[in-house]
């Protein structure tokens, strides 16, 4: 007996390798898809290699698409990245990719429909959205009427469901959820701009969330801190 | 006084010329994206080029996205493209690319957040999508509500419209639009397996509607047909 096929989304960061951990555990065979979107550096597809490899998903995809020719972020476009923000999550930050969990999601979508997959897997959780509209659970509610009105599996009559299983999750809930599944978080990158390969910055956004959530947690935190943090 | 902005989703193909027309004379300030999505031939994009400039369309980008790392159809995969097909429209055809339009409009939301625009154009229609079922207008409301909630603007109040003004139009009655709108068909290419450039097979599903929506339109055909055809 097959085990019912599920697609994530895997950016190489902390929250969807936990997803993906958590739809391995839930007994989904799970096909993972990367998008390389214009990052300002590579190194978040090959932690997305790392993730996959040690999670065990052999069908590991990555597509690309060029968001730079709409630009409109500090991350595909040339806009600072903020560090040392005192509030997080205040407005819609400038590290917001125009639509792009939309984008992100229909690529899934698409990549769901080949594999013959209906469930669709995103890391997405209110602690770390920052105010990315593209991460509500209303939004996420919409999608999946797109996705089942937008297919052919939809047309036959499958219903799409898109799991966010860390929705309702603190950064502390999520490490605490991967480590009991067993994630290897070494391999993850969080950083909006790494100083090197492994190393996170410790100032930007994301990584002042990581560190703040393992400490939390009051786990081992695996992270290689740039020097000073 | 400027006027309301406009995305249009620009193929180069007879359907997207007249719906981007529509927007001009609807009064819109238009702006122009195409998706290059690994298409077997790179003619669709230069009539794209060819149409938005004799629309005057100064704001015209191309969106690179390889939807071929997800395969899975005859446009962008290992399939033959039919030929000389008795029944067009019975099924879901091989040319259909997996959420191709769920992912178009995606990037066209993106596109419309950058440059302001709330109005999304596209040039789908019941005669031509052959069974589709990202044409349908379920799905396009389905999508409105999901580009209002992933995104800024629409957190911050405004309505998404996604305008599909050919959808209950025949191709004929394309083609007597798109004439009185002063629509250069010349420019576009419709064909899914072109011989050269500006030039249409005549016997692909596309080539046969945009042949019979001439005839019975009753005007001038300016295509180019492959010999024989």
């Amino acid at each position: 007996m097959t085990s019912k096929r599920a697609v994530v989304l895997l950016s190489g960061g902390l929250d969807s390798a936990t997803a993906a951990a958590w739809a391995k555990a839930a007994g989904f065979g799970v096909a993972a898809l990367s998008v390389d979107y214009g990052q300002r550096h590579r190194l978040e597809l090959e932690a997305a290699g790392r993730v996959a490899e040690r999670l065990g998903i052999a069908d590991h995809r990555v597509v690309a698409v060029d968001l730079r020719a709409i630009g409109g972020s500090a991350l595909t476009d040339d806009v600072a990245v903020p560090k040392d923000r005192e509030a997080i999550g205040a407005a819609v930050p400038v590290t917001y990719v125009p639509a792009r969990n939309t984008v992100f999601l229909a690529l899934l979508t698409g990549f769901a429909e080949v594999t013959g997959a209906t469930d669709l897997v995103i890391g997405v959780n209110v602690q770390d959205y920052s105010g990315y509209p593209d991460c509500r659970p209303e939004y996420l509610r919409a999608f999946e009427t797109v996705a089942r009105l937008g297919t052919r599996a939809g047309v036959e009559g499958a219903r799409f469901s898109v799991h966010a299983p860390l929705l309702h999750l603190s950064k502390a809930g999520i490490v605490r959820l991967g480590v009991s599944l067993g994630v290897d978080y070494a391999a993850t990158l969080s950083c909006y701009d790494p100083p090197a390969a492994f190393v996170h910055c410790g100032r930007c956004d994301a990584c002042r969330l990581r560190r703040a959530g393992f400490a939390e947690a009051g786990v081992h935190d695996p992270t290689v801190w740039a020097s000073g943090f």
